[in-house]
């Protein structure tokens, strides 16, 4: 370790860390995650905002707990999320109906607008990044992806 | 959205997100995430610390700056991460000889053998979550997140 010579090259020696694919899947979450944020339009929202949006509105009644088992998201971090979106005024928590002791999340009408552009800018952002990628391909990622997720 | 209905299914609906490969990635990332934190050996570490330690030691007199531009993670949160790395020990920074202005990372005995503990871990990691592929499978969907990365 004590030799100090110039990393000359362009890239860097990643020795063990190439043969592990979780290191790829890695690399490639952080692209997606730059290029969904790269040229959005304002107001800008992370993937992780987008996604809590769009699991609010295609799962109405839905509580806060209920929402963070799912996405196995903490509570506390869940809560920072949930409070982020609520001062955007694109989410409110409302009085369950079916139990007055909890609250079950809602998009606002803004909300469900903001959710709509974004899920247009996300197919325009997908298809930039999907170009050297054929359509067989492509369903072929997200099925490897999904069988990495589920083993035996 | 305004209806309240009790989400009963098992999964979420996840509408639109399930079409973007994105989310699929992130999904995936996520989960590689969980396999990789359970079931490890004290000391702990993450997945990015160990990406660090392994850099650093494969990329021998590289400075802090020109690591975070490979890495593409910018200043603060690479040097939290370095504090950390060398509040542990095993990681240092020593002053570079040929420019001695700057300072270059080098591994401690303990950090390289703690790299060395992790990534026979890491192997045991990935055969668990490799095991419903094939080693094609696993070639391919390395060959496609590559592709992902670099469009055009």
């Amino acid at each position: 370790m004590a030799t100090q010579t110039k990393v000359s090259s362009r890239r860097m020696r990643q020795g063990p860390l190439l043969e592990f694919v979780g290191y790829h899947v890695r690399l490639a979450q952080l692209y997606v995650y730059a290029d969904f944020m790269r040229g959005q339009p304002e107001p800008t929202m992370t993937p992780g905002q987008l996604a809590i949006l769009i699991l609010v509105h295609e799962n109405p009644g839905m509580t806060q707990r209920v929402l963070g088992e799912r996405m196995g998201v903490d509570k506390s971090t869940l809560t920072v999320a949930l409070d982020r979106l609520t001062r955007r005024k694109w989410l409110r928590r409302v009085r369950s109906r079916e139990d007055r002791r909890s609250n079950v999340l809602e998009l606002t009408a803004q909300g469900v607008r903001q959710m709509r552009r974004m899920i247009a800018f996300v197919r325009r952002h997908e298809r930039r990044m999907m170009t050297s990628l054929s359509a067989r391909e492509r369903r072929e990622l997200v099925r490897l992806l999904g069988k990495l997720r589920s083993p035996g």
